[in-house]
């Protein structure tokens, strides 16, 4: 399914180094429609949001989009009035160079929290990015845009619906536990297909919900986070109308590609070994599966066990039952590979001890964790909790 | 003030090793008072209780307290009906040993979570563990209760109430990160004085709460938590009233024993190289201040930036701003150790950033974060998050 170079219909990219980065790394980037774009975008909810943040937020309130500009390297957060200036500025020398209106034009950027933009340096480079865009330039983009992703990360997908060739790609960077900024998560979705402008910010809500929403590695927020989709139309369909089985095989489509982002941005987070998903089943609501698994998810105490390889169930159990949901844990069941080793709240022989100490060895591993209160689950994906995370963080000390 | 080898007139202590820890060290301790003793107690809030909290929870309702028998080595957790039956059968040889009612024996333990207590071995050394009682043990006791801890931890107050001397010992065993259990908070104060069963309990909360409450080192809650309070009334006080100056002085005693105990247990766990205390001023309620707080208090990214002595406030801002309070950025000031770095949301210039730098390098950083959106204030201690934390939780791994 996966092509190296694909391309988006009307879709064009470009990336270069503007010097941003110290170690002359490409760190601006382009995505341009040829047709104005129908767009949504979802955003940190973090209530300390970055400059690019409230500025693109803004601006997709009109559900139009035509070109994006990305920067890594600075965050341009905490940067008060002069960051948003420095945002403004961005956008309508980039709108000027495109011959296009600055409403159309957003911004997004990832790297240090508190230092203000180069902005002279960026301003410099906007006519080269603009005159060298291209539709194969996907890759110089997805390089642009990361921190400290070890790669870029593109996924794409086809399908022919009702006659029409739809593509969608997808193009993200990762929460790579950068020093000294914070990991923030940037997506870019974009599609040839013809969508309601209210149909694709419900659609990408509700995508997101079950796929980059469903991704931690250390509980953290970014003040940077955002995903943003533009669908230009360029398919020439019928826009899709709700629950239409094209919608249906649309939004299929869409959750592969965000799934595999998502996915993608745990396996290459900062000293990552291994992916675990943690599902909470037979919960009485959502919100309590929710909670009790992000609670496992985020203990470091699970997390570092699984960095140790040791089937250390006591802390997940422990992790389970510090939320405000009451469990029962003379009830609950829990599995390490659908291998049973708690069952009603007690620890099942050294026999299945065995097995599962062996399943812990390998790199991807999912805990079910079964509360047998109600009927509800959720799932989430975490990563274990590696010295090298601490080692990053820490500016490499130790 | 503090003394080596405190005597709580009353009180008896012991502490041996009887073989739960394989490496041969003190793993069963013993208090015992001369006076059956009022009692209270706190209690963990995870959801997962261990067999000797559930039941120790249950005996403490009678307020009433002459004996207590604490193991590290073995939490006694997730063990189901034949744990519990374990814990009651030591309850009963106890009692039966000191000739005391079961009612008056509490429990606890602290160490693996998920095994069976070794309890032959265990029941085959309380004749001598009961024997060997002495005033002057209180030492033994404080290392029969140690697991990961470096050293025990007595803290000692005395003052003149009214004519009468009294005292107030204290004995803790840290938040130690041990591996493969998680770490357990275990406490023990000992008083003479005489105080009403009610205002025990209403002093041990209030005083908890802005104690052993305010320190967190990774956020987890363990299964085992639990501080017991034990007043025999051998000063021959009238019992304190409500609000009187006697029970003020007595409280402000009963604070600096459980405070220094606090900060011993987190100068004392695995891996800490540095306490922080994190205050929140300025909130519009309690509430806010407090979950703000914690919220920096366990964030692995500002944790990891303190190991690596960075004076990291973006991620301090970013931690402030994850959480469901509101928070208005432009108007949040920031200082480290009292020096201001960030104004209205703004960096300052860089020579506060030089100044802050230097602070980084100390063993102990006060963070205030001021919101100006309200009155009230908390303040959470909390650690670096070392290398050495992880190695240890791993399982020495790496």
């Amino acid at each position: 399914m996966y092509q190296h170079h694909p391309l988006i219909p009307g879709f064009l990219f470009n990336g270069l180094a503007c010097g941003i980065k110290k170690n002359g790394e490409k760190d601006l980037g382009l995505i341009f429609s040829e047709r104005p774009a129908v767009a949504a975008g979802v955003f940190t909810q973090n209530w300390v949001k970055a400059a690019p943040v409230i500025l693109t937020q803004k601006k997709l309130e009109k559900k139009k989009c035509q070109a994006v500009l990305v920067n890594s390297g600075n965050a341009n957060a905490c940067t008060g009035k002069k960051g948003m200036d420095d945002a403004r500025k961005l956008v309508s020398e980039v709108a000027g160079l495109l011959k296009i209106p600055s409403e159309l034009v957003a911004i997004a950027s990832t790297g240090i929290i508190g230092e203000f933009l180069p902005i002279r340096k960026m301003i410099s480079q906007l006519p080269p990015l603009c005159r060298g865009m291209g539709s194969e330039k996907i890759v110089e983009f997805a390089q642009a845009i990361m921190t400290t992703d070890t790669k870029e990360k593109i996924i794409y997908r086809q399908k022919d619906i009702k006659g029409k060739k739809i593509i969608i790609a997808g193009i993200a960077k990762g929460s790579g536990m950068i020093n000294p900024a914070l990991a923030t998560m940037l997506g870019f979705i974009l599609t040839n297909a013809a969508i309601k402008p209210t149909s694709l910010l419900a659609l990408l809500k509700e995508v997101d919900e079950v796929t980059f929403n469903r991704i931690t590695v250390d509980g953290e927020t970014s003040t940077n986070d955002m995903v943003l989709m533009l669908a230009n139309g360029m398919a020439e369909n019928q826009p899709f109308t709700k629950s239409s089985s094209e919608q249906t095989g649309f939004k299929g489509m869409l959750f592969e590609v965000m799934e595999e982002l998502a996915l993608k941005i745990l396996q290459d987070g900062e000293g990552v070994t291994k992916v675990i998903e943690i599902r909470v089943e037979k919960a009485r609501n959502k919100e309590e599966a929710n909670t009790i698994a992000r609670s496992i998810a985020n203990s470091p105490l699970v997390k570092t066990s699984f960095f140790g390889e040791e089937a250390n169930w006591g802390r997940i159990m422990a992790a389970a039952g510090k939320t405000k949901y009451k469990i029962i844990f003379d009830k609950v069941d829990l599995f390490i590979n659908q291998i049973p080793i708690v069952q009603k709240g007690v620890i099942l022989g050294s026999k299945n001890e065995k097995k599962v100490q062996k399943e812990m060895t390998k790199k991807s591993i999912s805990i079910t964790l079964t509360l047998h209160q109600g009927n509800q689950k959720a799932s989430i994906f975490t990563t274990d909790l590696s010295t090298d995370y601490v080692r990053i963080n820490a500016g490499y000390k130790s």
